[in-house]
């Protein structure tokens, strides 16, 4: 939900060996693509959609629309580019999300009542971003690494954007459609354990583009572990709700087992009653066993761990195992926006399809430094209280992840595509 | 808010004479004219406008215009067209405000999570029931009661279509404008008094269409009082926040002084803090010293008074005066929806302008009894906790109001233009 | 809950003709007499008892014997018995239940914090505070309609710590008793109705002591009505439950019904689930059908009543028919805390038994004057939101009540010995 | 707040070698020493605080005394003594804390409601138990592994019942004092830093008693570090306030300033607002520069952290630094219950005086797992959203606390004597 920050200073000035100046051809290709991408990924909307905000958690289409653009022009076009004239003076104020640097934010819950500016307004607003962007692109070269960083947020906004109208959506018993259907067929793969030896292990970003939060790279010390070679389907869990799975305080962790009783819940987000059916951005659609699960919280994921005698992996077990692995799987590349149907093979699914939910709290490696300036307070603020959730989902880009990304969540939440993969201590 | 209910029995087989069956000819473009004016008042409005909802006593343009058609549908086309089949099965319940007797309602705060239906679909679904309301208004002129009840059932809804975008616009810094401004010239009429010798007086709904709660027609003792000749002013409102009003908790009732403390309240919706400006309709303006003052709740008004000296007019006091003057002033009519300037003259702005807190808590009149059926719910069940208010406002169409019309909200509502009329007991 | 303030100037220098210089001798021995019963009420009372409170609307019993010896240091023995001295300065603030014009007040849901003073040295200060009372009586017979006003204050205190104790007790699973169960025998006596004929009657305050609220006498129109010649019993209620009650939107006011879905209501307070057992000051007793009614609230009392095809008194029919009936009945004298066994005599039960809900806003007379002062806090300023009950329970005193007086409370609320008398048009 | 277990198995037949068979006569004479001890802590308690509660986090001392009874009846008396007799049936659902595998509990926030049993119940229920517990001691060697832990609990609960007691208290406008003031002299110990290596360290008990959550002990790499000498005084916190800590943002975690600003916050707990006083248990004192800071949750001790430019350090570097020095200090064995003068001896105050909160979230170790039974819901399940501190308090036992301790609190808390050390990287 809060994005996360490029690990290298973000004045510009000390340009990291991994983002070098001759890429300009390479950025100015990926601006457009990717910026092009967040308007067509609003292209089923009705109108009357992008304002939708059921929860002060998830933000409204328009609002992800002119977020991304206020990022590129309060951190790149107004201190780089000489002459540029923001498009509206209050949109500082408006379209801050949580930089108390920048200054004052308009309050979160509301942001489903700036129906001005409209969304004609936004695309304006963009087109002139855009322009101008074009322009600083080719005129400095230096500045590449916060360019970078600003499309890698626009990134993370689109996934947001998917799983924040989902959630608006589910609220209206029309159960709109904004994709089609994509069944699956067969069974699922079966469910097999690897175990890795542990040890000694370096984790952390080490080549390429990272957040800061996944810096610096560090030894950790592994004790021998299993992890599964697939995430939960929905027809595992299943098995786990018609177990009691829902009703037992002994496998819930304490805050748990009190949002259950709070809440009264029974399934997971979006589930009906019948355990038959469930709300996607295809509409309502029947649930199928060998679908990879979604939308549990880290009580869910961990309750059901324990259901199983197992447990979560570490993020340092998993982001070992998961550099053992190439960066392939189901993405939002793929249009479909929902997890795909659950595989046999060894260490698969570990991108792509759902957000895998580990035991570790969010919390800062050995010797983290958050960047100085308010693009600092991307990361480095949300160390407490979240849990950190790795691999990305359906509705990732697949030019966006890899085995050291950290996202991360209050461990309430539900309206990502998180879901669960088990590990265990090696036997 | 509530809509109120025609006294007459809601079956249609109790006619009352006010209603004749041969007034069909007027019924028919009555029903158009109303029908067009919701539509024409969500002419200044961007479709992003049309799904905003800033807090749960306030609903979107988009479900006004949704609502008042499913009032047509369920009460008068399901029952009585032959062949009539509904726009939507599912509209009966997203669209039922609060009649417990014909179901379930969706939840009225999230009344902002419907983008669908569009606007569009809104406005076919508008179509599809005029057109059969016009077949119906010529085959069944024995329905002309229930007719009326939904017409004016609409232009209740007209004025609240004004007052709660005005309520959901507020809460945006761009502070967008609907209207023209309207500026007023000239200093206020002076204040002056009229004494009523009161005594024995009939008090209630007497001659033509009437809701249920206006009736029955019924004797009031009144002891001798006096009545200011208008309302209270901005600039008089002023003066009691200068003279402290607004610190003073002996001005206060109890709840008053409550809510103020718990909300930090210093002046009155929609005022800046410099008491120099206020949001309106034709967006941010400068407020104008002479101007009818709008936008006070019941405990504002209270404690006015009270440091004035005086009190508010009781129900009764209020229409035996007003039965006395005819039914003329700024109505929604005029197209400017804010009210206007004070004038001097006796008995002035009793119509129009704001609606009048009256000291009267909202109550039964003796011998009152609600409808049969689910159209009985429109007015009885809310008579507990509530205030009556009288003569309506500047966003009140003229051929709506009376001196019986019975007005009602909670205490500590202020999104209406509701104002303050003075009162006293006889010296 | 609020007490109720002397009709007299609280200055002393207006003293009515009900109070006159002469009842020195009586004056004495009540001031003594009513003081003492305060404490007796706690005999029955465990030391750790003494400082519960169950919600914001209770206080603890220590709190009630601490705050009405506040009221006789701060309004009589400070201002006019020279050289006292006040036991503690702080108990100024820490005993103020809402005197704005005292000044401060400690947090009333914060009562039970109060764990000093102790109850030693609470009896400390009353006995501090009665030695100096009887001097001042002694020397200032002006001051004798003040004290009156202090005595009747206790009164009403001592009232609210048995109301209050019996709701803090009912959160204890052990069910404590205070008192000795007093079961009652027969069958309830027959329900009858009596008519009255209205007309112009006199209604209020015509002799001897009386609160603020309950002048001035004035006159008020009245339709013919009937009334029940008894308050509702348990079996009656029952019955109403049986046949739904609680699950019945359409018998209910608007706030009602959310009051009862939003707290899953199903029965009257301290009725077990088994409508067979309910909680009493003598612990967990069986429910019999042909006692009053107690514990029921406004919507309860106003869903009864529609349930029976009736409704409930206005207060003014009550007040013109308990004029005509001498104060007789149930007290809190008799020890027993609970409301009696039905009769079937005419007009029974007025006083005494249960406070009876009226279908009458709480809302000033006409010509009503607070009293100048802090004093004047006592009624004026609750005005608003609460309904009048009449008649006194079987906790009240019974030289305390009279036909015209007012009760007042909220409409939701259900700890005192609240019941239900019916009432009609005329056939 | 949540007591932590014992690591053995709780059915008490895999007694580790750390609790040997023989030492009976120890565990006898510990028994009844430490049972002893809580009433003692009572004495200074007037009855009327015996009950009090200020909010859900905190617990009555009563309910103090009647739950570490409860744990001797529950998980020894009634399954271990043949014959013995509960001393009420309704104590085991009152007197639960949270224990879902015994069944129901009495809701937490209500707990000041109990009344009843009454202090001298208690005092006969600890009785009755003691008397058993003795013969239990003697007849059962075997057991002795559970008793300790009953023993170790009552330790626990000891240091609660004066946080609690503390924190109710403070409620109260006169400030009550339970314990004489201790007033310290001299210039507080000038703030110097340790450097430690790192490398591959071992973490978790290792000898003699521990409870679960620290076991098992387990490998962790570390990074070289430094840590202070002592704990964060009230004077250089003062500095931090003065510098404009509470209202800079970019000091503080996200959910941090989130609650500074939604409660205000601008001091630690107790603080009065001239900076210069502040409530203990010996009531209102000087607020001393040179004594050590307690009563700030993790949000403060973080962002007081980064205002210096350091950090908090993780548990494990704390532990390992701690390893390194005998467990000596300011315990609740001296009778002062505040913290003491800082100190500039190296590594000192690491036991006692307070609580240190580390960096790092409350988690399990390598291979944790829970006790079977009820008994293992003392940690496991709290192992979310909260912080682990380390190094027991002034209110702790100096024979209960050890290196290898994890003691936990949720972040915002602050009621605890809870302070801050500082760390940092090798520099």
């Amino acid at each position: 939900m809060q994005p996360n920050v490029l690990i290298c200073g973000m004045g510009g000035n000390t340009l990291p060996d991994s983002v070098k100046q001759d890429d300009q051809p390479w950025l100015a290709e990926d601006y457009s693509r990717i910026r092009r991408f967040s308007e067509q990924l609003c292209a089923p909307l009705a109108p009357e959609d992008m304002g939708l905000q059921a929860c002060p958690e998830v933000s409204p289409p328009r609002w992800h629309l002119a977020h991304t653009t206020w990022f590129f022009e309060t951190f790149l076009l107004s201190p780089h580019l000489p002459g540029y004239r923001v498009f509206h003076p209050e949109f500082e104020v408006l379209f801050n999300s949580y930089y108390n640097g920048i200054g004052e934010q308009y309050p979160r819950p509301q942001r489903h009542l700036l129906s001005r500016p409209t969304g004609e307004q936004v695309l304006a607003w963009r087109q002139q971003v855009d322009q101008a962007m074009a322009r600083l692109i080719a005129a400095r070269p230096d500045l590449s690494a916060l360019i970078t960083l600003g499309l890698n947020h626009e990134q993370q906004h689109q996934e947001l954007l998917l799983t924040d109208i989902l959630y608006s959506l589910s609220f209206n018993p029309l159960a709109p459609a904004l994709t089609q259907p994509q069944p699956i067929t067969g069974e699922p793969g079966a469910l097999t354990f690897q175990t890795f030896a542990g040890g000694l292990v370096d984790i952390g970003a080490h080549a390429g583009f990272a957040f800061d939060n996944e810096a610096p790279r560090h030894r950790v010390w592994l004790e021998p572990y299993r992890l599964a070679n697939r995430p939960v389907t929905n027809g595992e869990f299943r098995d786990f709700i018609r177990d009691g799975g829902y009703r037992r305080p002994e496998l819930w962790l304490s805050d748990g087992w009190a949002w259950v009783q709070q809440h009264g819940i029974q399934r997971p987000l979006y589930w009906h009653d019948d355990l038959q059916q469930h709300f996607t951005l295809a509409g309502r659609q029947p649930l199928q066993a060998g679908r990879i699960l979604a939308h549990v919280n880290y009580y869910e994921a961990d309750a059901y761990a324990r259901w199983a005698g197992l447990r979560l992996p570490t993020e340092a077990e998993w982001e070992h195992a998961a550099d053992q692995v190439s960066v392939t799987g189901h993405f939002v590349d793929s249009g479909t926006c929902q997890p795909g149907a659950a595989s046999d093979a060894p260490l698969s699914h570990l991108f792509g399809d759902v957000w895998e939910w580990t035991a570790s709290a969010y919390q800062p490696y050995p010797g983290f430094q958050a960047a100085n300036g308010a693009v600092g307070e991307y990361n480095g603020k949300f160390m407490c209280n979240q849990m950190v959730l790795r691999g990305g989902s359906c509705a990732t880009s697949r030019d966006h992840i890899r085995a050291s990304y950290r996202n991360f969540f209050y461990p309430h939440l539900r309206w990502q595509f998180s879901g669960i993969r088990l590990a265990g201590d090696a036997q």
